[in-house]
This record gives structure tokens, C-alpha cells and sequence, in this order.
């Protein structure tokens, strides 16, 4: 695999990857949107056929990681050099920013009409009258569009659920030289592994949003900081090592888990 | 492929299309419909299965366009003829209409109890006592089972919004060729495609409705304009030039993009 | 293919078929069900996947029609012998009313809680309150369970929906042999014509409930009229006719259309 | 099959499929999980791709069966040798307690902020306001999220219920051999056993949550009794038996069934 194959594949794939994945939490969230309030299905179906649709036109270029946790587990595994990682995690963070910013030019009107609504701010600068568990503040609902944020904030706790989320994508992403011929990732592969973030989603979304994916936060969060959006609120950088660190610890875990268990 | 293979895929499969995907907007929209309010969920998938649908039945006979925006895409980047594609886009369009003529026979019930229903002509009449944030009027919830409307009504951001969902459509079509055979579209590619579909439509549909297809908006907003409904309303032909002229730029961008970056 | 293929085949296939669409039905209406108001997309992708089970099982044994209006669509066709019809009618037919005793079976408790629940009764004896379109008598709920009816009670239009409805149905299986080798239903076959029905459901069930197949209607009525539940009211006789006539109709149409147009 | 294969495969594999199961189910029903009442469709859903993604993992390795109904429906059809089968027990049990622990830790501060809020505590000793049909104590919300419980506590119903809805996983698990090559599950056979399992979710759950699986039950049920939680409660041993019993029934009968008609 050349490396412009790499970094056309993975910037192209993760920048649709995040903008379907973004773009579902846009669209279930903001205001004078068609979908707002669609629900958690809605949002884990929308993540999982968006890695469906990233993966599947990245698939015959790149191999379709557009995740540094698949990156590195596959690395550890072997199918990956590790001369190339560097330049796929580039690729992967270049592609998650230009994701976010076709976001926020996707839904630009829906995006000013939120942050002007009066009740959107009043909620937004903590009025809320709900109880929080936690001491820091919460991710106000703009940047949930961008980035995730837990229910309940204890860096342990939310990083060991994200390596154990991690940990199953990976595991399940390279087993699928086990079932398939394997170059590449098929049609039926990026179905199968959609369908896998689904239920990610579904069952361990719970506690922290399931980034499962360093780049899926990171990319989306420098580009709240730094786009003009009035009234946006902070972009919760306290927060923002556990959606790297959590990933990547469960990919290189699932990766040696692999060697041990399933090579 | 003969011309004649073309007319009859891309007019069957269309109707099929719209017969489906309008029709699921009449189902949630209409009342005395076992499905109404079921939901943004239920018309993305309503919408991604009525694509299934269409790809399939066409797909061995046409190639399975179904939408002007693939076919010029699909000519930018070599796989058809430019000399087919005006009987292309006149099938696409005959078969659009067709379909939404096959919608009014299936809910004609619906259709007559809606439009007599005092609450639904108030709302229909404007008095509906919603913040609305264009000053245009909005399509009415009968216009809304044929074409598409904005949430917030803003040429240039339809239009961009439109542009947007329709690279990632054609776009994934286009690669089909990468991960398949690619002598017309497969069952998986059809079913791969689908949920490309519904990811769209969670994804990206919450500003315009989704067209990313200018017959689907075009041909039952004609049948809309001609049918003899009482109380149905205007067409709003002011908005009817977005749901074309974005995604016929979206289908030409991911042809030149497809080229560039995938070819 | 023996006799006792297509017996067995279609015997059991059906039966699956209808214990798990008619289940579904059961779960999400029956009081002391996990599923109650579990809504529109519940029932579209439980009667989907019941087609994909039944499908699945049968595909191999006896091609897995388990519809009379399939049956008649293939023979028009040509891919089923005449003669064998009568028998794969029969089997059809045992086999829904086999699967509706097995729904009653399942949900034994839930159907004599919820007749004898006093709110349940009042509704079912017609004091809704509801503003009914239709002079006839609506179908209780427990006749829901069963069989379908009409939101808006009107013969022409019911039987045009019904025949739209199946005509993409059968038009949609048929179409398999041009995407397939064709030689049974295989697994992926099975899985399309799911969505397929997921999509009839959700796009054409909104007037009929779309039988869109004459034994999952007549077989789970006679049951119905059978079975010795208390309070359970009339088994609406006066419609049957309908879910049968229209989608026979609809399966030869579509028999037809296919040798015309895609033969 | 080597004995570490078996021992490897069935254990992550199941470990994997409680993990996102139960996984649901605590996503669905506890405090401070994004996912709070999403829904039978949530659940019916991420059981489903819970399966896929546990028979994915193990299908290469050690034909993933992840059931002892499965395993006895096996052994029973041939297709697995009856001296495996203690190992087959053996591990999907193990795998079945780890897949519970991982779904504590996962959860571990929603479970500790679900059992401290006063208003959980409240309905979890009793004082619901609920009427309710069984005399016997209803299973409280937390161990909702590691076993099932019947709505309507009745033996010989619940056991029936279970057997015809195990006899319809099995029979559709057994008939693969008919579908495809048979040489371990592939993925398409996973994505279709995964579906199965959502209809039988979606149809058949609604009298006891459809335990189909002895392990899926008891693994987590023994977790539970287990685990250093307060105010947990009991652990409901007095229905332990039926999602035994019921789904070893229906795995015998189902494998029985098979010989008979379609071998």
C-alpha cells in the first residue's frame, strides 16, 4: 500500500466517518432539525452505518482503519507495518477535523438558531435543575455534537469503559482475517463491523458516549475550539485525554489479546 | 445495455423507489395510518429499504441509477455513456412520477381524510402558532409526502447541505466498483448502498429533508401540483430548484472527486 | 422438488413464519407483554426478520414461498409447475394456522390477562371514544393479533393497496433469479426480501396493515374463530376476503409484469 | 476441533455476547446511562448484534455455538461430538460469568448511582403501586440487567414459552448446513443467525425476556449473587431453573426436528 493510498484512503474515510457520526448527534440534537430527538437508536445506527459508509470507500484504497485503536492493534497483530502508523494516525486526525468542519457547514443554520435560542442558553450556562454527579461541568449540547462527554465523571472509571469498548471493536476488526480471504476489508466486512458499533453503542454507550476512537474525539473537539460558533461554551479539555488514552490502551490490548488467543 | 433495458429498469425501479420512500412519508405523516408519528427512524429506514428495494428490481436490467445525480456521476466518471444519459434522467423522472401517482392510490383514503380533517387545515392554514424561522411559507404536511422542504429556509445552506449528503451518496456508489465485480449492482451493493441511505438520512437529513436525488423532489412535486387533492396547498415551486440543482453539483463533485482520488 | 420437500417445507417454513409476525403482533399489543407499545418499527422489522427465519428455513427444503401470492407468481412465471400449486396452497395454509396455535401457545398468560383486564374489555366492546371513519366494527385488539384490518373501511380501496403492496413483494423475489443463480432462495436472497417486507411494511402498511399474503390472514383467522378464548368477539368475516383476493391479484400482476418487462 | 480451540472460542465468544447483552439491558434500565429508556427496540437489537459480534469472534475458532442449547442441538443433529460437549458447557458458562464482571465494571458507577437514588430503592422493595399478576416477587431492576424474570410467574407457561422460542434459534442455527458451505459460521451465517435472534427478541420475548440460552441466564444470575452490590437484593433462584430447562428442551426438540424433516 503506497502512502497516498494511505493518506487519500484514511483522510477521506474518517472525514466521512465523522461526518455521518457528528452529523447524526447534529441532527438528533439542534434545534429546527428534521431528526431532533430520534432517540439513542437513531444515534448508534447513525454511527454504525457512518463507519459503514467510511469504511466501505476507504476499504479498496487504504484498508479502511479511520481509528488509531484499529491502527495500533493491527500493528501489534502485524497486518500493519509500523513504519506506516504514523502516517495513517495523521491521516486519521487531518480527516476527523475536515469531518467536523462539513458538520458545521451541513447544519451552519441549524447551528446559529441553537446557540441563539434563549432556552438552549439558559440550559447551556448551567440552570439546568438537574442533579449532576459530578463536580466539573458537563459538556454543554454543542459540543456533544462534537465530541463525548460522561454521564458520570471519574477518569477510571471512563477510561476503563472505553479500553472495554475498544477492546471488542478490535478484536472483532481483525477477526476478520479468521473469516475472510482479508485483503482489504470486503463489502461484508464493513457491514459486519457497522453492525458491531451498533451494538457498541447500544451496550456499552451508556457511561461515556463511546468514543472508542482517539481521532473521533479529538479531531471533532479542536475543531469546536477553534470554529466561530457564538455562545459555544468551553470545549471541555479536562476531559479530553480519556477519549485518547482509553482507545488506545483497548486496541493494543486487543491486538495482543489477538496474538495470544486467536493466531 | 439496450435502450430499452434502460427505460424499463430505470422507470420500474424508480417508481418503486418513490412508491416506497413517499410512501413512508404518508404512513408517518397521514391520518388513519396504522404508522403515523412513527418516527425519524421510521422514514430513514423507510427511505434506505425503499433503495434496497428499487436497486434490486433494477439492478440486473439498468444498472439501477434511479437519480440523475448517480447517473452524471457515474458519466464524469466513465462507467456510462454520455449519449445514455438523457434517456436516463427522462426514465428517472417518468418513474418518479409514476410512484408518487401509485402513492396517492395507496393512501388515497388517508389522503381525502387528512385534507377534511379540521385540525390538520388549521396548521395547513399557518395558524399553527410555531415559531417559524423563514419568512417563506412552509410546505404543508400533504406537500411533505411528495417532496422535500427546509427546516430553515436559506438558498445558499440547502444548497450546500444537498451538495454535501450527495458526494457521500454517489460517492459510495461510485466505489462499488472497487469492492465488487461491478457488471451491474450486486445484492450487497444494493443492500450496502441502502444503508448508506438511512445513514444520510440520519446523518444528514435534518436541514433539507434529504433529496440528494433532484426526481425525487421533482417528479412527485409535479404529480403533487396535478392531482386532484381538495385543501392541498401550493407546491412551493419557489423551493423546488434547491432539491435539483444541489445534488446534480453533488453527483458531478464526487464523479471529479472519484477521479482524483479513487480511479 | 418431492412432495414432501414442498410439504414439509412450506409446513414448516409458514408456520415460522406467522408464529413469529404473528408474535409480534401478540408482543407489542397484549397487556404483561415486555414489548407493549413497543411501536410501529417493532412490528415492520418483526414481521421482516419472521420472513427472513421462515425464508431461511425453508429456502433449501422447498424454495420457501409461504404465500400463496409467491406460489402464484412463481407459476405465472415459470419457475413453479402448476401442479404443484394446489399442494403448496395447502401447506401454506396449515402452516399459518399451525404458527397462529403456536402464538397462543406462547403468549397463553398475556391473551387471558388482557381479556379479562376491565379497560381492555370497555374498549373492545366499542366505547373508545375514538372517531371512527368506518360504519363496520373496528377489529378488537386480539383479533389484531391474528389478522389484519382497515383503518379506513372501504373494499376498492383496501383491495388496491393490498394489490400494490404485493405486487412489489412478489416483483421483488422474482427479480432474485436475475441477481442470484437462482436455485433455491439463498441466505442473502432471504435477507433482501426481508428488508423488502420491512420497507412494504413501512412505506404501503399504513391503510391495510399489509397482509400482502392471503394465508397469514385467513389461516390465523380461522384459529381465531377456533380458539376458546373468553371475550374474544367476532372474528371480522366480513373482510377476509380482502388479504386474500387482493394479494392474489397482486401476485399474478407482478408474475406477469416480470415476464413482460424483465424476462 | 482441538479442546483449547473450544475452550478459547466458546469463552471469549460468550464472554463477549453477555458483555453486550447484559450490556443492553444495563444501558436500557440504569441511572445515568445515555441509553435510559431507549426501548424494547434497543434491547431486541443489541442482543442480536451482541450475538453477531460474539459468533463472528469465535465462528473460525470454535464454531461459536455460545449456547448450551446450541451445543445439544449439535450433538443431537451430529454435527458436534457428544465427548465435546462438557467442554462446550464448561466454557460458555465461564465466558457467560466474565461477560456479567465486564458489564459491572462497565457500568460500575451506574450501578452504584442506581442503587444509592432513593426512588430505585423505593420500587425495588416493593412499593411500586404496580398491580401485579404473580404472587411470587418480580425480579428488581439491577438484576433485570443479569437475568430474565417472566411477567406472568407461571412454570409450565414460562418453560413452553422458552422451549418454542429456543426450537426456533436452533432450527434456524442447525439449517445453515443447508444455506452455505458449513465449514464454521461465516459471517454472512452470523449476521442471519443475529437477525433470527432480534425476531425472536421482538416476537417471542415479551412473556420472559427469552433467556434461550441456559448460560445467558445462569452465568449472570450466579454473578449477580456474587457481586459486592448494595441494596442489590435477592437473586430470584426460585426461577433459576426454567431458562435452564426450558432452552435445553427446546435445543433437543429443535435437533430432534431437524433429523426428522430436513436431514
Amino acid at each position: 500500500m503506497s502512502s497516498s493510498d494511505i493518506f487519500i484512503g484514511e483522510t477521506i474515510g474518517t472525514a466521512v466517518l465523522i461526518l455521518l457520526g457528528a452529523g447524526v448527534c447534529a441532527a438528533v440534537t439542534l434545534k429546527h432539525s428534521k431528526a431532533q430527538n430520534a432517540g439513542w437508536l437513531a444515534i448508534t445506527f447513525g454511527w454504525g452505518f457512518a463507519v459503514l459508509t467510511g469504511a466501505y470507500l476507504a476499504g479498496g484504497v487504504s484498508g479502511a482503519h479511520l481509528n488509531p485503536a484499529v491502527t495500533i492493534g493491527l500493528a501489534i497483530e502485524g497486518g500493519t507495518k509500523w513504519s506506516d502508523v504514523p502516517l495513517y494516525l495523521a491521516s486519521e486526525l487531518l480527516g476527523a477535523m475536515i469531518g467536523a468542519v462539513l458538520v458545521w457547514l451541513t447544519y451552519y443554520g441549524q447551528f446559529r438558531a441553537h446557540l441563539n435560542d434563549p432556552e438552549v442558553l439558559r440550559a447551556h450556562t448551567g440552570e439546568e435543575g438537574m442533579v449532576d454527579q459530578a463536580s466539573a461541568p458537563k459538556a454543554g449540547p454543542v459540543l456533544g455534537v462534537f465530541s463525548t462527554g460522561p454521564e458520570i465523571r471519574n477518569a477510571v472509571q471512563n477510561v476503563l469503559t472505553e479500553i472495554i469498548a475498544t477492546v471488542v471493536l478490535v478484536l472483532a476488526i481483525l477477526t476478520q482475517g479468521l473469516n475472510e480471504e482479508g485483503h482489504g476489508i470486503g463489502a461484508l466486512g464493513a457491514l459486519i463491523t457497522a453492525l458491531v458499533v451498533v451494538a457498541i453503542g447500544l451496550s456499552l454507550g451508556g457511561p461515556t458516549g463511546y468514543a472508542i476512537n482517539p481521532v473521533r474525539d479529538l479531531g471533532p473537539r479542536i475543531v469546536h475550539a477553534l470554529l466561530p460558533l457564538p455562545n459555544k461554551g468551553g470545549s471541555d479539555w479536562g476531559y479530553a485525554w480519556v477519549p485518547v488514552v482509553g482507545p488506545l490502551i483497548g486496541g493494543a490490548l486487543a491486538g495482543g489479546l489477538y496474538n495470544l488467543a486467536f493466531a
